[in-house]
């Protein structure tokens, strides 16, 4: 079978840079248009020597970002751009027939209300908000196989959605009361020059960020609120911490039918963990932890597994679920790869393990 | 006037080194003893090379910790021993006449009981229980001028106390509802030889730990109960962060009153202003930051200084607090020393500036 | 293909787990025994929950450490011990008609005397010394073909040996003025409760040790000698940084003809260049760097590949050589896997791309 | 006594930020002027809440560079602007009346055509550097006293001259066979927004780099030959490591004797011990380390303390010696305050203990 041609537009970013890890030694496709304005007639080779070991490094040149050769040399498109950039380029690649698949927070909400209340300026192509999909394979798996346009969720995001959707679709937790503490690695920043994100300003220090209206809030409430049927008001606090890579979120939550006792204890952890096994027992990326381990980003560093765990607290009453993924692979590249693969029908865990 | 004598048992772990740096330059206090089985017959300086610029450090010599060879060569005594040893050496230093400054958890709590609880063996010393006087100077200063037994809170109880205790006095938030979620560097878990605090295990790793039952919560609970005047059953999770020093808290509250729209909400904000105002305004270690800043640990790094900043949120009702302190210094040594200037009559930040 | 039976004792080290890694996404090797005292009876993903997505991973048991069974299991065996513990167990398994790959510095050396000299104790198993093949593929790779014992180089002689050993067989460089300095990850220590390799006591810390006589120092001037065909006596100096994996090594040389001006600067760099081009251009694990880049141990993380680079110094006359590699790939269990791929007729690069 | 009134130029970078640090609690300075072209008009506290504890910060403001006005507000003037600034500021103020001391390269070489040859550019006030004095105060202490204009040297320059000019001047190594491998932390490349210095880039890499041609090598050239009483070359190679502050300097050095057997090791220990004795017995800030010790960057953070050993090796006849400085203080600010207090007859230790 040929591989299917497959082009990135903002190749030199860190998702970018991880995409192409990813689709390098990807058996079923060949990374066919890499883009990047500062670093256009350079080979990927030249510009990340680390991969300089793969022959297609060594030919592959950067290019300019622009629709129609991209659309003639691939079939599937990644965009690894900033928010309000992405926009710009999904329409006419579409149009041109490709299937895309957007990293960005371009395509994730559906209301483009919501939109302009958190980013500030109209969306750009609201036409398209309707068509795309959410691309969260292990929640909206059978739509994603017929997406043109995904919009591939952001760390925060994944971390937060994952744990929290099978709980309030069975209806075990309180939609109105939830709380999510994240702690970032600060590839999550992304490749900025800012001095806020220098080594020495970085290192040694823990500290919250965005403390009352983080810009992802507003996709995680509607997916979250989709999952309950009802309106959820989120409490989310992110907190940049020095690692690389690595997204830690501890969620404080609290049971729909208050526990007391042990044996009601009991029973709603078994609900609980049957609410877990039923959703993503079968999941090659969730890897559910028993009783003695809890989730760490050093064990999800690289690959594309999200870790969770649980404990309900008699002394409090609250449930309180962790989960730590890699924020570059399973909150980014990884999971885009993951719904190319469920676009072109390979193994959900191609190129992935 | 003589300089105060005071020794330190203990001295080789982190926060007795760190005390041996506070005191080697402290201008009101000579360091007499400094014991340390391990490193017996050595002088401090030979054990730590980096304070052999100070003269005192070439002299002193560590010795086996004897309570009589103490409280001949000292007045005041600070114990950095592990919890259940430290109540070992207080009531001999005592009946010799010492005033002892105890950093261990083991005269913390009023209650035995409690200390049975979640120490899992009776209180070797109930009795000074009732004597010992929780040596957090902002709140319990008049007390500690006369005290001769002083249990110094650690650096999660700090973090916490600091920051709820006058919400709490002013009846500003619930009490029956609080969540503290904590970011801790690695000198948290001490000088001690074991896999979990390795390098290698610790960098580019964020988990939680002690989830639902961590030890420090039997105190925590004690200190905003009297404040509160009423029982508090704390959510407390502990995280462990690849820093050497600092503690980062983000605190989720409800506010006593619920607030709606921009005028409720400023005139609340005013009130949660004027509390932290009147309580902390001519705090010298008590850093009350503005709108502008949050707390980061790189900013408290090596100083007695805690950080606090609050934040109403309109989208869910909440208040949060966040505090930052160096565990070492503010959540450990430093405020021992403040304690000493306390009962020393020193200026309070003597040594600590 | 039946794949080959491979087995891995002490397989809960670094470099044990980082073979357990490399072996289970091996096309051609099936992982047939791990042996752990610590941890018998217990699951691959128990113990190391990162690769619980392998379902060889959840059937597989860690055992006791028996020659008998093992043999009986595994093919080959990769021994991941500490040095002379290694050497108890290469013989019985030898006897029993296995392949052994031991990484530890049990079989390095040829002399007997030099092993006395340098690790205090007469070598265990003298006679398999001569048996053994140094198993650097770039340099002994026929003789590692048919080896049944191959002694697997660890982290600095690798990062010193591939970029010195074709300048001296080609006779470019004075053999007898040779200084490495080299920068180490802290995993490079193994996995050892020791208090010198605490986070705390390696955050924020740059040290050398080991200064005049690092226990490798045999080994790498033994393999030097044997390719300058004289004696070579080696200025090494490691040191440790604050960095999970890597070995970053600076190579000060002279020129075995000294070059004065551009014209004799650019033939010598010629001649430097064809060097290392008929050396590694065909190896799959070497990278040769241009005049644009310099090797960074971020570049080769979790990788099989050794960079190296080199610059000509007007000034000083001297020929300066850095490497990079990855301590436990490239540095131990990438390398094993490498000589067993060569061992088994696999191609050179399975499971290591 | 009045304290003395200094004022920084560029008190924002790091440098600039340690001097503010290390000025506010200085018993004989008053902090009179800050510049920042960027935060002109807000108080140090707001600029840096960590200092906010000091009343002194919190009236300070940042202004506009301007010389008349620094000249009305201070006696003293620190320079902490990059190289090439650093000379259009320091003519004026001379010619105003203050005293200049300068933490740029900017009057540290006395030959302005290496200037030149090294900075790409003419020197901007060549006049000047016949009067500037290099304020390295263990070797220049008695012409800093009477000094106008002190050229402060850097962090590279410190931890290379303070352990080889005592060795020079007492003949005891060869002048002409000097290699120096250095590690320097991130803070070193100054608070600037490049992408090479962001924390993913730093983290978890090892790197050499200008390697050949670093900016420095000149100054330290000047002073070594000022010493050795002739020409000396070095071979000089800094490498980035992930800390963020300390200097650690291997160097590689040949005796001038070369010496055979133990009791000519015994002997040359001996001359070279006296020779560091007498050079350093009595300096405050300069460390010797005995036989059980070596330099590590964390033992001197924070602090104006170098670090020096030393060891023979008998096998490759060569001296190592290693030093480890804070490139932040007694690498840049705390060697300018402390040149400052010899300018002012105050201790030299004032405020650096």
């Amino acid at each position: 079978m040929n591989p299917v041609k497959v082009g990135i537009v903002g190749a030199s970013g860190y998702s970018g840079e991880e995409l192409v890890r990813l689709l390098l030694r990807h058996p079923g496709a060949e990374l066919a248009a890499v883009t990047s304005r500062q670093y256009a007639g350079q080979t990927v080779a030249q510009v990340f020597p680390k991969f300089a070991h793969y022959p297609r490094a060594r030919e592959l040149h950067f290019s300019e970002p622009k629709s129609g050769l991209l659309a003639q040399a691939a079939q599937i498109i990644f965009l690894a751009l900033p928010h309000g950039v992405a926009a710009e380029f999904a329409a006419p690649l579409l149009d041109l027939g490709c299937q895309v698949i957007d990293l960005s927070a371009d395509f994730r909400l559906k209301n483009p209300a919501t939109y302009q209340e958190f980013y500030g300026h109209a969306h750009p192509a609201p036409e398209l908000l309707a068509k795309s999909v959410y691309g969260l394979p292990e929640i909206h798996r059978a739509r994603i196989k017929s997406a043109s346009l995904i919009a591939s969720p952001g760390c925060y995001p994944t971390g937060i959605l994952l744990p929290l959707i099978p709980l309030l679709q069975a209806r075990l937790i309180k939609h109105n009361n939830i709380i999510a503490g994240s702690l970032s690695g600060v590839s999550g920043a992304g490749r900025k020059p800012e001095v806020d994100y220098l080594f020495v300003e970085c290192n040694e220090s823990a500290r919250a960020y965005g403390v009352l209206r983080h810009r992802h809030l507003a996709e995680i409430e509607e997916q979250l609120s989709a999952a309950a049927g009802a309106g959820v008001v989120l409490q989310f606090t992110p907190h940049l911490i020095p690692v690389n890579r690595g997204i830690l979120t501890t969620l404080y939550l609290t049971p729909e039918k208050p526990f007391a006792g042990e044996s009601e204890m009991e029973s709603l952890g078994r609900q609980i963990a049957g609410c877990y096994q039923a959703a993503y027992a079968n999941e090659p990326f969730v890897r559910l932890l028993d009783a003695r381990s809890l989730p760490d980003t050093k064990n999800v560093a690289g690959s594309n597994v999200i870790e969770i765990a649980w404990r309900l607290d008699p002394r409090t009453g609250r449930l309180l679920v962790l989960s730590a993924l890699d924020n570059l692979t399973k909150g980014a590249s990884g999971q885009a790869v993951q719904s190319m693969n469920i676009l072109c029908g390979f193994p959900e865990t191609a190129g992935l393990i």
